[in-house]
């Protein structure tokens, strides 16, 4: 069935799916050294939070791997110096910090005596933040199974499928396991401006799964649920606040107002990594601005007069009010999230220790 | 200053800017028929509901200079089949029906004794709708001037300016006229998927007025509102239902959800032209669906994957209850909608006859 990865590791090279030339054309990078994943992040040929994590944990092991390195101690430095590198690629999902101190805390580890050593056991962290990523991908699904109506029109904003994961989906794989196991499932996938990920990547994943669905405008949400068409929500995101506001794609906000307008269920769907329990609400998460030619350019053809300008937050802030439900891999948290995250995170360890 | 001019009769040639080659081209179609008028309306070489009521007035105009009529009767069956295809060109706007009709009213007045005197009326009529449609936007944009804080910060849906009308703009003749007289005005303009009026039209508007704008995507409204950057909302509208429900282009709504959200004033600019007392509430509203490829293409750039299924309905209907206000060229029409609005399509009348 799996006709695309979004990431592959092979023989000291990180492969990745260049992401900003689908649907039309499915080209792979291979990337060689830290800073050529650190561009890759940045410039989103890959984009997603649970793969960014993984792509900069092998990133890690890129820059261990570089010739000419000479001590532990000049090792050490080298990958305190690529942490720096990688996290300051994109600010807003918190996956790519927490999975670049998971890797700087492996490489700490006592008993590493030979650069050889470090770079065997960063390889296998890494390894191990890609396993926990799939794993954790299919225990979202089954979570959100029983969420589910037998026959369920989905509301899908962003890309959240096996190219914004290493291999199954988060929100998108709730919608793939629901229709893999039997429900009727139709998803209004909404484009995402301005980057269209939902038009380009979802649309496409769905395609290639055999999913039934339906391209809309972000605007036409309200519409839809208005006219009764719609059963529930689902989307990712790029951080968790311990109260449970939510940062993800722009248009997140908009659509999960127009949800609770409309009494429709608004279910994000979030890794435990991505809860950053050092933050209390999502007012202190960072928000990326990006370039004006995200929005005034598509593809060759320029749809603003010249001098115009233009704002373009990347993210937006869902206030936890709004949300549902947040489903993770070690069960579902309902509000108060300030108590429910917390027993979740540490459910989660338990789960990814009996499994590794 | 207006360098620019959505409509204009000129020795029985309609001239319209086309409208689907800005913001990089000025071209204007020369339109002969009713036909031809009825294909660009269609076609959206000319959009926005007060102007493509004028075109269709001009459209039975020029229905009636074509050569070979033989009879008064000839040319009254000639203006009834032409009414019919002017009025098919597009089902949601009401102007262009209630302009059409206007026309066949002045065609059935006593008097008209020849074909000659015939035309000379329709003329006649057709100009009165054109100095009408620009006396009431100006109406509109005074009426509205106490509602605008002194610096006002606004987001604006779709295009309503002096390219949707003959020449000054309806919601935007109000951001317009109250640059003109002092305040301080910034536009967010919202992109307005899939046709992109926001970003092709409205941009381009104000960058000939000279107002500070800057665009963004429709999903980025709550965000705005969320760090308290807006002061109001202003759209136009395709019809308002008796009970103030309003159609108006895809994304309205959600904008008017967003807004109500928010505590942020959200103003609909109508042209007493624009309110329909034939129906009770927007559920009564034909919507129109337009071609999936105004999703899937943008200029000659495809974004969607081949097969992936579009659905695309060209407007939504706002309930009064997310309504501030309907500013119309006889006054502003607040809540009850019911007791209003009727008030106010009676003032305008007068209006319009001392004018005339």
């Amino acid at each position: 069935m799996k006709t695309y990865a979004s990431l592959q590791w092979q023989n000291g090279i990180l492969r990745l799916l260049d992401q900003r030339l689908l649907p039309h054309q499915q080209s792979y990078l291979d990337l060689k050294s830290v800073y050529e994943v650190a561009a890759a992040i940045r410039e989103m040929a890959v984009r997603g939070a649970p793969v960014i994590g993984v792509a900069a944990a092998y990133g890690m092991v890129l820059a261990a791997l570089q010739n000419e390195i000479n001590s532990l101690q000049e090792l050490q430095t080298i990958l305190k110096n690529s942490a720096q590198v990688l996290v300051a690629s994109r600010p807003t999902a918190v996956n790519l910090s927490w999975a670049v101190q998971r890797m700087l805390k492996a490489a700490d580890e006592p008993g590493l005596r030979t650069i050889a050593d470090l770079r065997d056991r960063l390889l296998r962290e890494a390894n191990d933040i890609a396993a926990e990523d799939s794993r954790t991908n299919r225990l979202i699904a089954q979570n959100a199974f029983p969420l589910v109506p037998d026959t369920a029109n989905f509301i899908h904003h962003c890309n959240t499928g096996g190219l914004a994961t290493v291999d199954y989906g988060t929100a998108l794989g709730i919608i793939r396991f629901a229709h893999e196991n039997g429900k009727k499932v139709h998803v209004y996938v909404d484009e995402t401006r301005p980057r269209l990920q939902g038009a380009r990547l979802t649309a496409w994943e769905l395609s290639q799964l055999g999913i039934p669905h339906s391209v809309i405008v972000d605007g036409a949400s309200g519409f839809l649920m208005q006219h009764h068409k719609i059963d529930l929500v689902t989307v990712g995101c790029d951080r968790v606040a311990s109260n449970g506001d939510v940062a993800n794609k722009i248009g997140t906000y908009n659509l999960a107002i127009v949800a609770k307008a409309h009494g429709v269920p608004f279910y994000v769907a979030a890794p435990t990594s991505t809860i950053d329990p050092s933050i209390k609400t999502g007012h202190e998460i960072p928000i990326e601005e990006r370039e004006p030619s995200e929005v005034s350019q598509i593809g060759t053809e320029t749809i603003l007069p010249k001098h115009s300008a233009v704002f373009n937050p990347a993210f937006d802030i869902t206030p936890a009010a709004y949300i549902t439900a947040i489903i993770t891999e070690a069960g579902i948290a309902c509000p108060p999230y300030e108590k429910t995250l917390p027993l979740l995170l540490k459910k989660a360890q338990t789960i990814h220790r009996n499994c590794s």
